[in-house]
């Protein structure tokens, strides 16, 4: 289906393709704005997921304005798009900066992270122009263990001294992702918890630091299960930078964060092969199309729309290998060309394989989004 | 880099990116086309793996003529960019015959898979014009339990007998590919086992399509593992077909099908952080630019150049987390900044994540090659 085909039924789209559903995004993006509100705080939508201007109007309700970006090519995008207040949320390195130094005069309000001494030397030796400068934010690692300075570390104080010592520099606050910690719990309680607990400890730092006579303007946190089941100690926080809410997807429906209806996209597929002997369907949706980024619990890497008997056990590069549950279904009940929808198990890893993101409203093909990709 | 900025010393290239080392891409297609030639069979390289004109032109020898895809959108770019005799190396559907149609206009030669008597009906409800046939392969089942009716079903030649009857269709041959088995042994002597019992099982169906009066012109076997160690029995069958040995990796070096020098492809990437508490390094490449399929014996996503104490442990979006050794190293021998190199554990689903693949050669940059991409 060509860009010219919009108002085609979803029947006759390609396969494999990925589909949005523009019902859903809007509905999990204005849930997630009135909670924000509800406590106070800002959102700052993560954009590394649905990359697409499209949804950075709906999710900064239409004020193109407080952006977290996870790639050089993502900042430039939404730039040249009249996005601005952009956080890009990745520790840098010294061959980014060129093209780092060349968005912040461009934008009013670019934002970096730093958790390493040598990253805060990379930026002095590389001030910027015009009286303008580097705004940086303090990676903290608040028990995900993946960017960011241990909450509790001692030289934490001193690292955040070289930023507000520094000619250079504005300290802005700080900025943690609880990512690891919040996807390996289950429930609005358990989640719940790890919300709390990253409030509890960024806090602390906020103490230390104020302690040492050192404001944190901003503190921002962030990942979509604690965003959608959020503690009550959020709105001590100034802002939480969530990203897969918009679309969900069946990692999220397992956490507990969403509901199956929330899930705001699929993969769509089509039958290939049947073979009755082993009780599989060929599907022409592999890994290429779906990513291979988690399984639930049943070994199936993602969940067929209204097919509960349906597993997605194996994929090649083309192929995915779906089981039937011989005492449910046989594989006869899917003739070649059957149509399948795949609610995947983590949609961002799926989405970023696809170049055109097909937009369905009713059973209408109404849009084809072109998101940022690469590098 | 721009594409104007070629003959860059590749200490300067964008991280992440997907670099090729042109030397070893030429030695390993020279190897499998001289081993063709010394067994008198046929190479029909499979361009999954590359997906670019330039890695066609090579493993063809210059000819365009001879390959396998397995997208439609290959089908389309390689005949676009004059390559002909294809076959299209995937099951197929209704919703795909108006673009095989189209490419069946263009190419004097497109070959189709058909496993099930419903892909058979499809061809003869939609027959090609100016007297041409459909050329038909069958899909034959080896062991793998991917596509293909298995190597001793009864309905085997009742199947083939539908397609020779058919006024629309012409019969090929036989295709088979013996990837699962083929993969999940090691060395030379059990993966020449694998490729001895792929060429009995193939050639027990031609004999019994011989006695019911069939030929079979072709006979295509195939798999990086039986190709780059065939047994002695290969010479029998007609062409292999390949994808992966263009480029290896990792896990081919793992299988024993390469040593670690012929592997021609490596993602680069950059330190971004230090956690000496840890022993870990984040880099700038997570599962967007490396792929999640597959882990080496230690845990590891891929093989770090000249760094066997260090692993890929575990990925994110646009991270990875690198483990040091702590009794070989520290992680301050690694500054932020460092530039790794990664032999990827499959380079098939890594270049697939790359719309550039840059070129290697000495220590420069020498090309930017575009591969078809999407479906």
């Amino acid at each position: 289906m060509a860009a010219s085909d919009l108002s085609e039924h979803i029947r006759d789209l390609p396969t494999p393709c990925f589909l949005l559903n523009l019902k859903r995004i809007k509905r999990n993006a204005d849930l997630m704005i009135q909670r924000c509100q509800a406590f106070g705080i800002k959102l700052r939508p993560h954009m590394k997921t649905a990359k697409t201007v499209e949804v950075g109007l709906i999710v900064t309700g239409g004020s193109k304005r407080r952006i977290c970006v996870s790639t050089l090519a993502e900042a430039e995008f939404f730039t040249k798009n009249g996005f601005d207040d952009i956080i890009y949320a990745m520790l840098i390195s010294d061959s980014k900066l060129p093209r780092l130094k060349d968005l912040a005069k461009k934008l009013s309000m670019l934002h970096l992270l730093v958790d390493n001494r040598k990253h805060i030397e990379m930026l002095n030796a590389c001030p910027l122009s015009d009286g303008k400068l580097w705004s940086v934010y303090l990676a903290v690692d608040t028990g995900s263990a993946r960017e960011g300075i241990p909450w509790n570390d001692n030289s934490l104080t001193e690292l955040v001294e070289l930023i507000t010592s520094s000619a250079h520099l504005k300290f802005s606050g700080l900025y943690t992702h609880e990512g690891t910690a919040s996807y390996s719990v289950r429930g609005s309680e358990k989640v719940g918890e790890v919300a709390n607990t990253t409030v509890d400890r960024i806090l602390h730092i906020v103490d230390r630091l104020k302690k040492n006579g050192i404001m944190c303007d901003d503190i921002s946190i962030g990942a979509t299960p604690t965003a959608s089941l959020p503690g009550n100690k959020v709105k001590d926080i100034t802002e939480i930078h969530p990203g897969n809410f918009v679309f969900y997807d069946a990692q999220q429906f397992t956490i507990g964060s969403c509901s199956e209806e929330d899930i705001a996209c699929v993969v769509v597929t089509r039958v290939l092969g049947q073979y009755p002997k082993r009780n599989q369907l060929l599907i022409d949706a592999g890994w290429s199309a779906v990513s291979l980024d988690g399984k639930l619990a049943n070994g199936s890497y993602g969940l067929f729309q209204g097919q509960p008997h349906l597993r997605l056990v194996k994929m090649h590069q083309e192929y995915g290998f779906v089981s039937c549950d011989p005492e449910k279904l046989s594989v006869e009940d899917f003739p070649i060309g059957t149509m399948l929808f795949l609610y995947p198990y983590h949609s961002c890893a799926t989405a970023v394989l696809h170049q055109q993101h097909y937009v369905q409203q009713d059973d209408k093909v109404v849009d084809i989004w072109t998101p940022c990709s690469q590098w």
